[in-house]
């Protein structure tokens, strides 16, 4: 099967032939019809060293067909169109045919093309584990506040719209007139900007104690004090986004507050008992996609599956601008 | 009234007289019988700065009698019996009467005798905070571990006792004979020792991945490391120590791990809507005490309060050395 893939040889993709893989277990073999690029994957690029023979290959949002399933499959069956996020420890998407455990798998939703749907899984799969399993939000929390920090990202662009559908006040940062425009498309009852100081900007707003919850998805080693000032008593925060650098807790202290990280390969990664529920996740999704209470965050779609095109969308998430997601089609 | 009190002349406690104060809207005024102190009087005393003539009471963890009550109040009469561990921004229990909001007390332990339940609202509030507000600690839970370091202390006695009553799988750290003794009683499942590595001893018990929670009531900067380590994916540490040094969060990020601060005062200095809450604490613990299901924590009283036994206590509790709670009798 074709695939583009990393090697020793090169920091370059490589457009080559490798043997396609066959469905044990809980897989599928899913033929790949269209895939979203992340920040992960320009960090797994980076973080990637092979040697002798070896071949990565990356890739964990896609639309695909199940093309053929292993013994203990229940979930799926051959011929149905799914979306998945996958998981960061096996072969990814920028190939012709990916494995891929049924747990992890949603049905495709219907409505939504398959670019349109490519672009959904990894980001909805980390909006709903932040907001709900990492910050607990829970129905009586209706009309609490949310501050999100870069709303028109990939990630921030769900966010944004989840957040507000469940009765968030919401308050998400931009700081572009394009970013402001596309994050008040998808739902924010406030914006403030980034570059300035966050809790000043959440005081001129009304918020005088700070935001009940703080979900970060830029630099949160930058945002860090302001932060902590800008979270309320008892308030929750929750980062996608590594502290590197070493951080001072001190004034969480005074406040019972909280900091979570959400990472949405652990589950997968460390094969945890309830990984099934991200194929809950993207079922309740698609269902709510279909309906319309959510939209596809999908903005720029590039064709065909390559090594060119793939490196073409790795500049253009690296550059860290790109508002919405990017989708890559399939091979030709 | 007499009180024992903090002035700018000298670091000793003296013996005083002052106003005794007068209850309004939701206040009570209490007639102290009988106090416990906790390492929040210590650390309060270090960090208390007079100037002039300025008094300081410190003291919040009490039992007593209501003698007069504020306009607002709702909740309670005079001539009950209450408990209560008050609000820090506000005069303490080393008093003869004390003014406490209505919404941060219970009434006592009907089967309880003064110093056995002085010695419960300050810790039982922490512990009932940390696993179910900040650990958020649900019935689905049952089943899973939590690792309580310091087992023994004031905190972590009653900590092990709720733990195991709700059906959580407790190890709790003990390092001597005695306190290791103490901690079996409170029904800890097994004991470690917190002069060694933690994660290594789990992995020695069989916690291959770490354990599910973990509250931390000692050094939280010294034990950091391994419970980055000792945390399983997606698994919650609270803390009720203060992290004075800057820390490493990196290790959390692959887990979704999630850490909090759990500190009793809040809900008071901040004034939360929810305040009510401690109210609702005490008064469910009241039930589990009079019931059996869960027994005090008090192991040394001294008597009468006065400038001489605070100190006594102080130094007692400085030592960290403590099994359980110290108690002090009221005034002669």
């Amino acid at each position: 099967m074709k695939v583009v893939g990393l090697t020793k040889a090169s920091t370059d993709f490589v457009d080559m032939e490798i043997k396609q893989p066959v469905p044990e277990n809980h897989d599928l073999l899913v033929k790949i019809k269209a895939i979203s690029i992340n920040p992960v994957d320009t960090k797994q690029r980076e973080a990637t060293k092979l040697t002798g023979d070896e071949v990565r290959i990356l890739g964990w949002d896609a639309v695909g067909e199940v093309v053929e399933i292993g013994s203990e499959v229940t979930l799926f069956k051959t011929g149905q169109e799914v979306y998945f996020a996958g998981d960061v420890t096996r072969p990814g998407a920028y190939a012709e045919f990916t494995l891929i455990d049924e747990r992890l798998v949603g049905l495709k939703p219907k409505h939504l093309s398959l670019e349109e749907a490519a672009a959904m899984p990894l980001t909805t799969i980390t909006v709903w584990e932040a907001l709900f399993d990492r910050l607990g939000i829970v129905e009586a929390d209706k009309g609490k506040s949310i501050l999100i920090i870069n709303g028109a990202g990939g990630v921030g662009s769900i966010a944004t719209q989840l957040a507000a559908n469940i009765g968030l006040n919401v308050i998400a940062t931009a700081s572009r007139e394009e970013t402001i425009e596309w994050t008040k498309k998808h739902g924010a009852n406030h914006i403030i900007n980034h570059r300035e100081n966050l809790t000043k900007q959440l005081k001129e707003l009304g918020f005088e104690q700070g935001v009940d919850f703080i979900l970060c998805l830029h630099n949160t080693n930058a945002h860090w004090d302001d932060m902590q000032e800008a979270i309320r008593p008892q308030g929750k925060i929750c980062s996608i986004v590594e502290l590197a650098k070493p951080v001072k807790m001190s004034l969480l202290k005074d406040k019972s507050a909280t900091f979570s990280y959400e990472f949405m390969f652990t589950r997968s990664k460390y094969n945890t008992e309830d990984k099934i529920k991200q194929h809950e996740i993207l079922t309740e999704a698609a269902n709510m996609l279909d309906k319309g209470d959510l939209t596809s965050t999908l903005n720029k779609v590039l064709s065909p599956l390559n090594a060119k095109t793939v490196e073409e969308a790795h500049k253009i998430i690296s550059s860290g601008k790109m508002i919405g997601k990017l989708v890559v089609k399939g091979f030709e």
